[in-house]
């Protein structure tokens, strides 16, 4: 068998015929269709998770917690102190990530109310450690009994026990999407921070789904908003399209199966210099940010793959002027990231999500007593997981932005920064007149 | 003008149709062909880099120096002791990665012969840090006069300006191919590491140059070896696609313009457990190591982007107990990589290079001065970077392995392993009977 | 000498004289004694805290939380899976940190009554994040209404506001002891890890109070036990002296005052190996992690700063073989640790704890605008730190030994070791026929 | 023999009369004093050293190299751009560490000149990795060739043997002082930069030989100045003590055996607000920096141990306001240190370091296959370690205070500062009309 096992090469993407014939493959293969009696598994059921669970260095978050369990939440150490934060503005980001939001989503019903323990006093962050915790409610541990006994095909089932040498069960532990309620919540801070220090804003949204592709030309990434993104379930900015995409998530989930589909995220209004030249090149954290998002199979910024059929003098961006006396590029192929380091420029980048592994039909796997079996999936899933990852893609840009912007500021900013060449950071801030008062809503309280 | 600078957007991976209507963009620009007299530089010569200098936690590599200057190198930290380990070692690769090599790489000679320094002694790794330095010997600064005048386009001479605060000029600083040198002699180090431990083998090879796309079937990524990936100047396995590849390079070289292409890459042997499941997920370790490479565009592992266009139930990799009584998958969509964590498959991935940014062509940007102007690059430079980055991407990847595996070492094998669920990582080493004796030509020296 | 050591106080900037005038000083400035009306501070009135609340690299620990609000805790990221491990194994350590446990601690009333949200699964760690939960209870904040108004001598509350510019009351947020419970927590998972691998065991115990100093020679460190630290409420295993402590601390205790004291920890059976040559050596770690606790003053190890006095051919450990045929050292000035490095000899050191700052007696200090008035401190406060200072101190050296552990694991475990010089960290492990089962109690609930 | 081993218990610093009873000490162990065959130790001469090589967060700095060998150094990864800097700058305190400076150090002959090899240009930092190397020129290697039959009593040796389990000869690898070049070269980086920030300057000087003990009142602190100290051989900047303290090494030296000491550091116009609460704290990183030191033993700051025998009362440093309107302390017992953050008194710390472990008496110990033997060490040392440690003593406490001057950056300058509490970091800077303009004699080679 290891040679059936071999012969299946990866599908890149470029290679638009292999679309096609990928989707003859799976009949290719001979596989004994074997049925048997699973024993029941051991008594010992455990959850597994593990290490890795922190992102960024100055902005530094710590999540915790499972699909199943006390709950799910996050630390943030190193925020700065006096930036006015309310658990509203948390909870704003988490409504969108939340399951049972709509029919295209899992029917699982989570409110997902978050509570900040720490870190915030009289409506203004301290510095301290933030710790925000989102209690479990709708656990139906019952669901998973049967898919205890066997690893779901492509899920994190088989490689936790590889790794950890414990068994898995109940949601996937670790790799549910519930996880990444901690992210969304530390993203939501940091995208609050970019705004008051520089204007910046990050918005991300669906512009595939399966087949259904949004073409660039519809999107105006100047004046695109987040209600136009709000505007529909599937959170694509284009109405038609959105009902394309509804539909075709609609086509998949009536049968128990799931596709995949693209977000793409933009950053607007980045403060030039973030990112450095080796191994912390801006593209290079939001692409690993971005990847440790659960599904994700790809990422490219600026040009991305389409780049490579361009030559140099198609594909370099020229500089120019502006009105206001400051030096911009004509084009964007760049992607807002020129030798690592952010320009000025909108920053864009797309993120590929393959289908959602867990789906509602037969399929053949083993079980972890290495017997072969079938398995039909009985827990409730996303037909498609991008509307949701939309928040999800958001945060992790952001924390990214977040914490090279405070690596900036510590490296390049300490010494006078030099005004020929240099804008100044705090600048915009300023210039918009801000003043980290306590809000309206803040001072009411008080 | 700002608005025609805003009204270009970025440019997706997966529209074949905007790739022609690329071809033309440059030519609707109505830009002023201002040509005026650029005000000589001042005397403040500076070369740029920066921090983010720093790979890996465990097996931590710190690269140094720039194009111009005293030499390159890295000092590598954490190297597991009694390895062993000499120059030539190194020198392998950096041959691999070597200006002047061919005639479709830059003209520069240099012949890259590293010293290493420190950390080794007798043919030994001690567990020291090991410093290697490789002098830099072609310098011709004053190619670079006139473009010390200009921000080259899509080049990172303007934002090392906007970050930094000082000039950047003599061939880039840190954004020059040549820091790449520490890189690729830590990574012979891993790659021997990797070898040794598990018999894990990292190839990467060339799969596309423009429009030339290598098939995917040529190439069997069981049985590819390195001698065929060196087989030819361009190094990609299969010697037809290996000539139009070159020719492809040749017509734009001629005419001072270049290409971009695609490199993938594969990890044969790669134990099982390796990543983890949140932030520090195997890909997206992986892409940040691949993305931190100078002139990438986009990362995907597995079926990568084209696993978008697929249902989950064709896209998911049914589970088999191979004639070993290993648990394997029939088909690897995954690309060895399940939520987050290496499961013992081949794992595979492709990187995008844009083509160069430094071309022979007459471009239009902007002086430091904020003044318009024309730029004619006169540097050498290559007309398309991918086959010197093979061996550039097997060292990152390499590098994130052993990484990698280490923390998981630290982590997950303190305790004794669980068998029936785990593979010890030594096993195969003592398997294949290594005592990690000196080597014959080191037992020769003493 | 001992006198002559103690009577050189280390007295900083502010004069010669000062030193004569030490015991004698606050009445021989001659301050005005302005008193004047205060005016009320803004209704703004925030704890403040900050960043830092990360230790470890790989086994990694982080606190949040404030002496007033929702709770305290931590986050370990990185423990190693299949630990047996119940929320009993934390509170023990926890209970010996408590407030109110005797009558020589501070009244405040809280049970510090801890859950554990994630990490652990049927009573076995899981590899994943362990977040651990301690709600407050007992606060009053209102005791603390006085010194909202003035910086209290020798505490944090100037410096906080130096740093963060904001406020700092209500028992001065992350300054207080209650953060301590975060570490305490973790430190009982570390001693447990340890106990597991290698036997090791980490004792603490009260070796001075104020004038009274516990000779060396009433300890046997070989055979001292925890029950014999915790056989009276001041932590000295000498009876007799625990008593004359208790009497200093009392003495103090009823006129408002403080005293300052030395703890002192071994490390038994600690493996050979741990630490690195150069900026991790192991006793540079083990001090700063004693000096992170709160109102410490000095650390040493081994023979310390009375090891000054002596010539190197008094101070040296000569090496000699035990009767197992193991090198050891026939004294231990070393302290266990030689070139950074644990010898496998008990590890000692000592840490110096200054007098509470927060006294019951009328003191001088300024307002935040910089007023001049005096301080009557009302909050409950311990007379003396120590006694409560003993689990802390074993936490934050377990914490260190093993983070230091699982680094020697990664990097010199990774290939067989060189059994002539080297010993196997499992094998105490395997020689004491653990087996990682879980626990009687854990198999009663399954 | 294993009981006499642990009998042993270690000597704390306050115990007097333990130090006179130390001194019998060693005579009282009945020892077998076996004298036998060493066997030829085999071919394989390995020099041991290790990870651990990195120090810092944003100011980061790695060192490589051993005492034989190519050469030793550092790179620094993370300095702020725009610096002025010549190797002129490094080589000051590099002549000031230099071993054969006076009668007092090894004999060992070595000019310690180094070369910038990257990250300066035209004078001036750029941002980038600065690599500095010192080649070895000196080397002795067959003086230590009876040393590598047996450990070395409180040396290395043996420990490095445990942990990495390869051999280490010739000069001790890592442990040696040579290793500290690195540092010493990277913290003259570190003075520079805190000088031009905030006029902030880092002295220490040796206030302890063996019973020489400086009386405190001897130096003022606030007028202390370099040429003070440099102005005798052995760093006192007394020089009355001076003449005694040199006295006393003579004494030791004659008859081969060694003394110890301590050395006095301090930071005079720290900046407010740096460190932070929990795990770095500002004393505990500056203790973990000293402690990394070789032969080191203790770490104390402000009153130290002899502040555990006040009451709070009397060492509590009451607020005032000074002249110039700011918050200060009238004694400081804190030793400029509150709460882990600097409060901008001045920072002392004083650090106990042992009698030098190599020395040329005869002593008992074993050798590496286990056998009982005398060693009398040939090797070229110093017989007091302190007037060489003065710079590195210095260096380390500058590492740490810009890594935390740049970590208080980012975090708490990124919005604008609070004028009420806090004082602005560049304000002194700007306040002495510094300009960062290349100095003169940068200006003349341009």
């Amino acid at each position: 068998m290891a040679s059936s096992v071999s012969a299946k090469p990866f599908l890149g993407s470029s290679a638009a015929d292999s679309v096609s014939a990928f989707r003859s493959l799976p009949s290719d293969l001979s596989r004994p269709s074997l049925q048997f009696l699973i024993r029941t598994p051991a008594s010992r059921k455990l959850q597994i998770k593990a290490a890795g669970s922190s992102f960024g260095t100055h902005f530094r978050v710590t999540t915790f917690g499972e699909s199943h369990g006390g709950g799910v939440g996050c630390v943030v150490d190193g925020c700065p102190p006096r930036l006015p934060l309310l658990e509203a503005d948390l909870q704003l980001d988490l409504d969108r990530r939340r399951p049972g939001q709509s029919r295209i989503t899992t029917p699982r019903k989570e409110t997902d109310t978050c509570r900040i323990y720490s870190g915030v006093s009289d409506g203004v962050t301290t510095g301290t450690p933030i710790m925000v915790l989102v209690p479990n409610t709708d656990q139906r541990g019952h669901d998973y009994s049967e898919m205890s006994k066997a690893y779901r095909p492509s899920h994190a089932d088989a490689t936790y026990d590889m790794k950890y040498g414990v068994r898995s069960v109940q949601g996937g532990g670790r790799s549910s999407a519930r996880e990444t309620i901690g992210r969304v919540a530390a993203g939501a801070i940091a995208k609050k921070i970019l705004k008051e220090i520089s204007g910046t804003e990050v918005l991300a949204y669906v512009s595939q789904v399966h087949n259904v592709e949004l073409p660039q030309e519809l999107v105006d990434h100047e004046t695109l908003t987040l209600d136009q993104i709000e505007s529909n379930i599937v959170r694509c900015p284009d109405p038609a399209y959105a009902e394309k995409m509804i539909a075709a998530i609609d086509a998949v989930r009536v049968r128990g199966d799931s596709v995949g589909g693209i977000v793409t995220c933009i950053v607007r209004n980045a403060p030039r210099g973030l990112g450095s030249p080796v191994f912390d090149k801006l593209e290079g954290l939001l692409a690993k940010a971005a990847l440790s998002l659960p599904a994700t199979k790809g990422f490219e910024f600026g040009s991305g793959f389409a780049g490579t059929y361009l030559t140099g003098s198609q594909h370099n961006d020229e500089f120019c002027v502006d009105e206001n006396g400051r030096i911009r590029t004509r084009t964007n192929r760049s992607g807002g990231i020129q030798g690592g380091i952010s320009n000025g420029e909108i920053i864009n980048m797309r993120v590929a999500f393959k289908p959602t592994s867990t789906i509602g039909k037969k399929q053949h796997t083993v079980t972890r007593e290495k017997q072969e079996t079938d398995l039909i999936a009985r827990g409730r899933h996303d037909p498609c997981v991008v509307p949701r990852a939309v928040p999800m893609v958001e945060a992790m840009a952001a924390l990214v932005l977040v914490d090279q912007l405070m690596a900036h500021y510590a490296q390049c900013c300490l010494f006078p920064i030099n005004p020929e060449l240099q804008d100044p950071l705090s600048l915009s801030s300023a210039r918009r007149g801000i003043e980290f008062a306590p809000s309206e809503e803040i001072a009411n309280q008080l």
